[in-house]
């Protein structure tokens, strides 16, 4: 089993959607990675916390033997995300954010990390996701997520970092926004360009569609009955996309396009219960079964 | 090889795109329907055309060896639809429609076209659709096509058409319409509930979703380096899924995953340029080449 590092964001959530609502709940991109990246491999935490955290939390992290030792804990409060969704449950609309301790997070990436199996740059300043590059040993795969606050405020930052990464995980509305294109054919030709190998974009609802050098792979997402909070799906998507990388070592075609079904298996669960409660109580033949059923759900025979 | 039978509109379209601009061109549903299934199948086509409909329409429907007999024309102007799209290329902008002699269409089947292999009831009035069913010998296959309108306004008609319908194929806005729910799991029960044994729900740049009682298939669409028009992708796919039924004359899991693939590859071939002009020119080479292309775009290796 290889070992993947996060670099990124732990908060408490407090989300409404049309099917409930959850206060000061366990959340934060790096959180929902993390956990989801631990079913198929060894992870190592680095964010902040506050003296507020629940002690909880931390424990159900541990139970995931996902390393915490860099996970910082300082004078403040944690960050805080207040969110709602409408029926659609596609885009989440912010209510408040506190960043508290989150805001002047500098990561400090200790020895015993510095020489990481993968990396993962979670959202946070492309300034930071540069730093962290420069205290570690390059690693045989560095991906990293972003937003539309940095591309459109620190683009020149961000496609510094771009040039050192090996897969670039967004959403469509942000590589057509990094691309500056309505096209995601020609938006990953300018981003293919600058430096990642591979542009994975995520579309919520309507799947995944991964860009390459060579070739274009694509994958709905899994239909589901029922789906009560979105909040995390993104994150969890590439906790379990590079969870899975990390497990088999390797970038070759087949491992990737197996890493996107795992992240969207992942993901599927997430959204079914709120804050990280689906993957509290999931175990890996659940995983495995979902993986099958999204075999049969876009299998279709060759021609002859 | 089969037969099949389309009942729809036949139209001269005026389509401006942030790509270009085309005037008083061939279009409307059953046209692009007609084309798309002339691949696969022969087509027998039931519309209405004005006195002002060109010869030279005529003669390409008749060159793909579609049979127009039934293609009345009468006196009047032919149905003209003028619309715009924005960079997004999501969703037409209606700017003029004038249904001209569509606005009386009442179609009566001919007696040779009344015990058709297949059929398909193209978006008109449910009422008609009903009509047109009453005419014929019921085929082993009906699918039928309907919209916004007819589905805010006669709901209850629709509901006797969906009775009579194995495949209803609709986008996703009019799914959500009509099984009054925002998930479309849900609402795929209650549209199978009412009759139909499959629901194909079309999501434009996002592919196709297929429900029935067993299973779910997903397919996303195929990633276009530029598209110029979409006019009449929704169209082409059904015609091609159609199309590739009546070639086979079942309705085995395996051939109608497969018609939904023939269906995205001929509407990725349309919107490719203006009116018809991108199946103009295609020959049956290019749509295995890119159904071949379509199985490398979504294939991954299932667990070991």
């Amino acid at each position: 089993m290889g070992k993947l590092l996060v670099v990124g964001s732990v908060a408490l959530d407090t989300v409404r959607t049309p099917f409930g609502e959850a206060t000061e709940v366990l959340g934060g991109s790096a959180t929902f990675f993390s956990v989801a990246a631990s079913y198929f491999t060894n992870v190592e935490l680095i964010a902040v916390i506050g003296e507020d955290f629940p002690e909880a939390h931390l424990s159900f992290l541990k139970s995931r033997h996902i390393d915490v030792a860099g996970l910082e804990k300082r004078q403040g409060q944690t960050f805080r995300w207040k969110g709602e969704y409408s029926y659609q449950l596609n885009e989440a609309r912010t209510l408040d954010t506190r960043l508290n301790v989150f805001e002047t997070f500098r990561p400090q990436i200790a020895a015993q990390y510095r020489s990481p199996g993968m990396l993962f740059l979670g959202n946070i300043d492309p300034e930071l996701q540069l730093d962290v590059l420069n205290q570690v040993q390059r690693p045989s795969v560095v991906a990293c997520d972003t937003m539309n606050f940095w591309i459109e405020g620190k683009r020149e930052a961000l496609w510094r970092v771009l040039e050192k990464v090996d897969i670039l995980i967004i959403n469509d509305g942000e590589a057509r926004l990094l691309g500056q294109d309505a096209n995601l054919v020609q938006v990953a030709k300018t981003i293919l360009a600058k430096g990642p190998k591979h542009l994975i974009i995520k579309r919520g609802e309507y799947g995944v569609l991964m860009f390459n050098q060579k070739q274009v792979f694509g994958a709905p997402a899994f239909p589901l009955e029922q789906v009560k909070d979105p909040t995390g799906a993104g994150d969890t998507f590439a906790g379990g996309f590079m969870g899975y990388l990390s497990a088999t070592g390797n970038l070759s075609d087949a491992a990737i396009r197996q890493a996107i079904v795992f992240g969207s298996v992942m993901a599927s669960f997430t959204v079914e219960a709120f804050s990280l409660d689906r993957l509290r109580v999931l175990d890996y033949k659940e995983i495995e079964a979902r993986f099958r059923e999204f075999k049969r759900l876009t299998h279709f025979e060759d021609l002859s």
